[in-house]
């Protein structure tokens, strides 16, 4: 069902490039709807959010109150199997004591002429983290996004979840309790964008809006992008797994499966040196794949975007892969470290047979908010330097301004900049 | 000219709070046409590349090629006065060694379970470096841009800039030189952002874009976006001065018009403890606007845009600065330490009565492309890890899998997300 690709094939090279730029989503031009939708809530603030609540999730705040209150949280908890609890606190632990290893240094230096420079880090004030409803409502994403925040200093974050018919998933109220998150609103879509980057009368707005959503919040994001900052907008999932004869099928199969499902849009991607291993995956993933509750989605996903590379040596693999850029890289193979050292665009890099990607989405420690769709080329996972913002430190005394001064007037007169001359020389006395 | 607030006023509050909302920049919608162009770049490649140049540029490649020849570096570097080469020299090697101290340190440890987690820092493998033409055309930002990349390790830097007539600033190539591009073309517009981001016969594409630009590079940016990297979308710069009565208003006059006579939307403010000195600052602005050669610029800037503040007491300005979270922060006071310890919010920071921003511009060593409009409530200047990106890495073996994996499965589970459950049973024979 998926595409074969051979790399030893004449034809290769071109079917290959064809695949790699083979857009994986339908970009519906949501923008008019958008604008509409974010004006009004500027302008009206918490009246629209009430309309809009009504509207799209039926909710009326009169009766369910737009922010989630405390003893809410604690009724929810008392849903969640303690057993869900408990894997969500490995998870928290594991995550802060990660993320905790990322906070940047201070640095402050005193150079030879004897300017002093240097480079602070601080938390940025106030975030907005977007939560989607229904089925896409995740609590281990609440962690992936709030805890970095908490452990950069984010004095304030504030959760945003649609909540149809007003209530929010109770694992979501759970792991934003362990996260420290205590501001949360039962409202979504590109008002809630709108609110948070803006502001209502009940809403404070923040300076970043963080979290993934569907077409209209990926909008929101990039319509509100300058007034606050956002993080990346998450395309489709994928995986790309090297994986060599010595595997057994069913395991590939099954990591190949945990992409697929999540999204009709999501990829998984083998690449073999055994052409015999390929064919056993690949009847491993059609009979896996009936066994899903998602199966749908997952068979989607795998016969429009799926793909197997047979490669004469594990070796060849390395650079598909740094074209790929996958989000996720496993690397199965008897010897990982010999391909590990030629990888350059991965999100993150699953190594050895007992490393599945899903490990990563939840309990280890890393973050599961990675670059998507061959973004890996140019950017990195959610991390704490995400919440923080670094700003430079310069000092000089007449001494050292008199040993750089002349070298900044002449590139300012070079430049045609007479003000940016003038600033440097009358301080050194060499303007009237 | 410019506007006057009393911070003890009781308007204060609300005058304020307009001040902090002005936009300084009309956008103007290049939509259009930029897609157009993007579009027929995409399709045409050089051809449409030349078309475009012969009509913006006046530039016929046949004549005059599209790329930049060394030979002509090598002349173009002969005319550059010998003042300005030393000046760039000196602004080169300053600029390396301060973002040397930037550049990230991998990390790799195992945790108590045996887990291994690591981040690993790779180089973006191909940037491209946009430089606008004409007086705009700044060799300073040319090493602003590319030394940081060159540190991060950067295999490719494309630089392009359009060529009026065919001519490109002796400096700029001298800059690029210096900073080692030697891949240069003579292109602009939107349709130099359309060949970085895909490529055509000649230019190969390159997977982040950075570099300042008019209104349709800015476009074009942000529709490529995604493709590649791109860096901050910068607008209009400013300046927040925050001083005391010492000074003398010569030198802080000089430094709110170097920020002035940029841009017409540039903004230039003063906060102050003493209203004599403010006033008479304001009187040293309006006598050096006329000796200034782009007086027209920073009159319109100073006049539209301009503010001087008057704050009872110098701390007062501290949460003011925080809200207005400027590009640029001068502390021109006596105790400019009592004022660091609270800025939270700004670019860059400078510190003390002989440490004008210009310094920072040219030759400090710290980088002069800064997040400008407030968004130094959310971003950081350009760094050496805006050329690198971090790929998370994970390695487990089966006793690990075994510690961690049911708390994996569970929130699988709970997430209704069969297949990534069944990927960590299947390898702990939880499942057939």
């Amino acid at each position: 069902m998926a595409i074969w690709l051979d790399h030893g094939s004449e034809e290769f090279e071109q079917r290959f490039a064809t695949f790699l730029t083979t857009k994986r989503e339908v970009s519906e031009d949501v923008n008019a709807v958008v604008r509409t939708l974010i004006d009004d809530v500027k302008a009206r603030g918490d009246a629209a959010l009430a309309d809009y609540s009504l509207h799209f999730d039926g909710l009326d705040f009169a009766v369910t109150p737009m922010r989630v209150g405390s003893e809410e949280i604690d009724a929810a908890i008392e849903q969640v199997p303690s057993e869900v609890l408990g894997a969500l606190r490995v998870a928290s632990v594991r995550i802060e004591s990660h993320h905790r290893r990322q906070l940047p240094r201070d640095d402050s230096y005193e150079d030879e002429l004897g300017v002093i420079l240097g480079s602070r880090w601080t938390a940025i004030e106030a975030v907005g983290l977007y939560v989607p409803g229904g089925t896409a409502s995740y609590p281990s994403s609440v962690l992936m996004n709030a805890i970095p925040a908490k452990v950069a200093g984010v004095d304030r974050i504030v959760m945003v979840v649609p909540a149809n018919g007003g209530v929010v998933n109770p694992a979501v109220l759970a792991a934003a309790r362990m996260a420290g998150v205590e501001e949360i609103y039962r409202i979504g879509g590109a008002q809630a964008i709108a609110a948070l980057a803006f502001g209502t009368e009940t809403i404070a707005p923040v300076a970043k809006i963080v979290g993934p959503g569907n077409a209209y919040v990926a909008a929101a994001k990039r319509h509100v992008f300058g007034t606050v900052g956002i993080d990346m907008i998450a395309g489709p999932s994928e995986v790309l797994i090297i994986a060599d004869g010595d595997n057994d099928p069913e395991w590939i199969a099954a990591d190949l499966l945990a992409q697929a499902e999540h999204d009709r849009g999501a990829q998984s991607i083998l690449i073999t040196d055994n052409a015999l291993f390929a064919k056993a995956v690949e009847l491993a993933v059609e009979r896996q794949l009936k066994l899903l509750s998602r199966s749908e989605t997952a068979t989607a996903s795998w016969q429009d975007f799926g793909a197997i590379i047979t490669v004469s040596a594990l070796s060849d693999a390395v650079p598909l892969a740094n074209r790929i850029a996958a989000e996720h890289l496993e690397l199965a193979v008897d010897d990982p470290d010999a391909l590990l050292l030629g990888i350059r665009n991965a999100g993150a890099i699953f190594i050895g047979r007992h490393t599945p990607e899903v490990i990563g989405d939840y309990v280890a420690g890393s973050n599961h908010v990675l670059p998507t769709a061959r973004s890996a080329r140019f950017s990195s996972g959610l991390s704490v330097l995400d919440y923080m913002k670094r700003t430079s430190v310069l000092r000089l005394g007449p001494d050292q301004l008199r040993a750089l001064g002349p070298a900044a007037i002449a590139l300012a007169n070079s430049e045609g900049l007479d003000a940016h001359a003038r600033s440097v020389a009358i301080r050194l006395n060499l303007e009237g």
